[in-house]
């Protein structure tokens, strides 16, 4: 095995565009909704696809697909490559599908050479990855690596009241498979970057050697209800003056840690809402993100150093509260070496990277050796209609995913 | 008539409790919301203490109430005097309806003295003047100066679709007398002052000079949608960047007009609303107030340069849109002299002071010579169940109104 193997192009992009059909919108994105009857059919097609291509399909009791190729020692722990093929409600073509296809495409190449691996392969297709239907991102992975129960994955609700329970027996995805912990060996996926990094670059493969640690925090700023003309300037306890500054200050402090660190204040709720009334509580959203778990709480003393000081000058009071924490995710140099050596002996130019989103992958990485690859996202859209990759970039990635493979299962 | 000659202080206070209980909440606050069965019940009330104090009443087609007692010369300009029942739906004891029955009480003790002025005096009470239910404020006093057409008015409606045209026949209150302009020498309304300067500075009687102007105008930035974690912060056209400056430096420009400046930003709107999105859109409503049209326009001037240059530093596009423009409104000097005359004939400490609410009067005295009366309210707190006034300070702003009125209605 050697570099000249490549995967099948025609093939790949067939079946990414034969997918694409399933929930096609008018703009040319996709509404594959985890546990829709659109999904369902997505899940059907994949299976057909992986059983003639030869695999053995188990579905786990949280409809996580797994389409086997057994091994020359199949009593070897498995070498695991996919994505997930939900979508959003208004999605694009390749966020998901494109990690389980290519891993598909690895496998029906080494069928078309009639190439057995040392290790057994397995294409995995993770449920609910989006989170869009039912609230909870990256349900089959988490219930998988055991950071969700099975129980509380199956009891969440969709808008409608629908539990993820329910959607999965009216799909026919309510499989038997105990949520196992199978031996494994190294898990790659792969996907479109969503972000325009590579493609500004002008780079083919980023080999993604972490994901981005994310503080979830709320800022609360408390002070009167006042009237908006008759209560003197100087008499207010008014928590938007507060926050103006604190925002600001938080942009700057997170400045310091450029280009790595993130922030975005998403969402504002005001009471009682009024233009005219000065508001008694004013809470704002925070999201910051950085690859080092230090820089992250170095960003978070300062945060709440920033609502002390300025919320004592504006006499209100002022909170934060931690909503959500996501360490940051270090990647195995196993993986991250296997990913950078196929793309160097396939010629690709390359970039390390870090993934500022979430993936399956992230979870994954708390029970195996774990790695991606992104090929880039055309203007950096993704969660769009719009999203869109080159079909060179589809294929080279589907190459160097072939060969990382291909260098951990035949050791 | 001469200082000696005061109003029935127990009269005026029973007066004020038993209308307090029209509507009365447990919290000790009133809900009697205009053109409700409250409202009726109010109406009649006031109407019966009216009709035994031997006015003559007349309601015009927007449910205005009027109850003239005659001078002796009729043909006379009358003197105006009043205020509103209608209240908050959690409203004060207080508000608006202080400023009727003080009218009321004047000329009862006329009558107690058996005095007859040379010119007739109207006690009004006028429609919707909170907004609360149908939302458009000053209704009865905004149609009767000309500010709103008639129909206009009556087709406003409430949550439920109920317009004030339907609401006043419901009450029985859709008069038949033609909105009219009746020649009015002088207007009177004497208030809470609903803010907290009179009471942090002693004083019993707030000479009011003139009302704030108002300027309501939205920012609105419009950035860009981003995924939190994939776009590095100089990929992003964030709208809150911008938007966290402008609001900073929007107070810094106000406080050089301080301390009769005011500026509120009461509610923010966001879309996508997502924590982890970069907002495309911000909204931030502003609301400032100052009582010379000079400085309004310094302000606004200010504003657009701040939006200006913050938003092309942040390289989004912002933009000012205005919202509503009621220009400051300076009473009448003899209306002012009248008030500071008679509170100095009485002994009351005073100060001349600006209303930073809107009141009735604000219209009257786009038609006729107008001044307004304020007294103490404790903590500065209205439009709120707790809304409280001395007994001595409603008696001292009542004797303050009836010297006024005298001083004009006999020349």
């Amino acid at each position: 095995m050697n570099e000249h193997l490549h995967i099948n192009e025609g093939r790949l992009l067939a079946r990414l565009a034969e997918m694409a059909k399933i929930g096609a919108t008018e703009k040319g994105g996709v509404c594959r909704v985890a546990l829709s009857d659109e999904d369902k059919a997505g899940r059907d097609l994949f299976i057909e696809w992986c059983q003639a291509a030869g695999c053995n399909i188990t579905v786990d009791q949280i409809g996580n697909i797994f389409a086997t190729r057994k091994g020359s020692d199949d009593d070897l722990p498995v070498i695991l490559a996919g994505s997930h093929l939900d979508s959003q409600p208004t999605g694009g073509k390749f966020d998901g599908v494109y990690g389980v296809l290519a891993a598909l495409e690895v496998v029906e190449t080494l069928n078309d050479h009639k190439l057995t691996t040392t290790h057994p392969l397995e294409i995995v297709s993770w449920t609910n990855e989006e989170g869009a239907r039912f609230p909870l991102s990256l349900t089959g992975s988490g219930v998988y690596t055991g950071i969700f129960n099975l129980e509380y994955a199956l009891s969440r609700e969709d808008k409608d009241g629908v539990t993820i329970g329910r959607a999965l027996q009216q799909i026919g995805y309510d499989g038997e498979h105990i949520n196992r912990r199978r031996p494994i060996k190294a898990a790659f996926e792969i996907h479109i970057e969503q972000g325009p990094v590579l493609e500004a670059d002008d780079v083919t493969i980023g080999v993604v050697n972490g994901i981005q640690g994310i503080c979830w925090e709320d800022l609360i700023f408390e002070g009167q209800e006042a009237h908006a003309g008759t209560i003197p300037m100087d008499g207010r306890r008014d928590p938007v003056r507060a926050a103006a500054r604190v925002v600001e200050k938080i942009y700057l402090l997170v400045d310091q840690y450029a280009p790595d660190a993130r922030v975005t204040f998403g969402d504002f709720s005001v009471e009682p809402a009024s233009r005219n009334t000065v508001p008694s509580l004013l809470t704002v959203t925070l999201d910051y993100r950085h690859p080092q778990a230090s820089v992250l709480d170095k960003i978070h003393q300062g945060v709440k150093e920033i609502m002390e000081s300025e919320c004592s000058v504006a006499g209100i009071e002022g909170r934060v509260e931690r909503v959500l924490e996501m360490p940051p995710v270090n990647f195995d140099p196993v993986c991250i070496n296997a990913v950078q050596d196929s793309t160097d002996k396939l010629g690709y130019s390359s970039m390390q990277m870090i993934s500022g989103a979430g993936h399956d992958a992230m979870y994954l990485a708390g029970i195996a050796p774990t790695g991606m690859i992104f090929i880039p996202c055309e203007n950096g859209l993704s969660h769009n209609e719009l999203e869109n990759a080159q079909p060179e970039d589809l294929i080279a990635g589907g190459n160097v995913l072939l060969h990382a493979i291909l260098e951990l299962a035949n050791p």
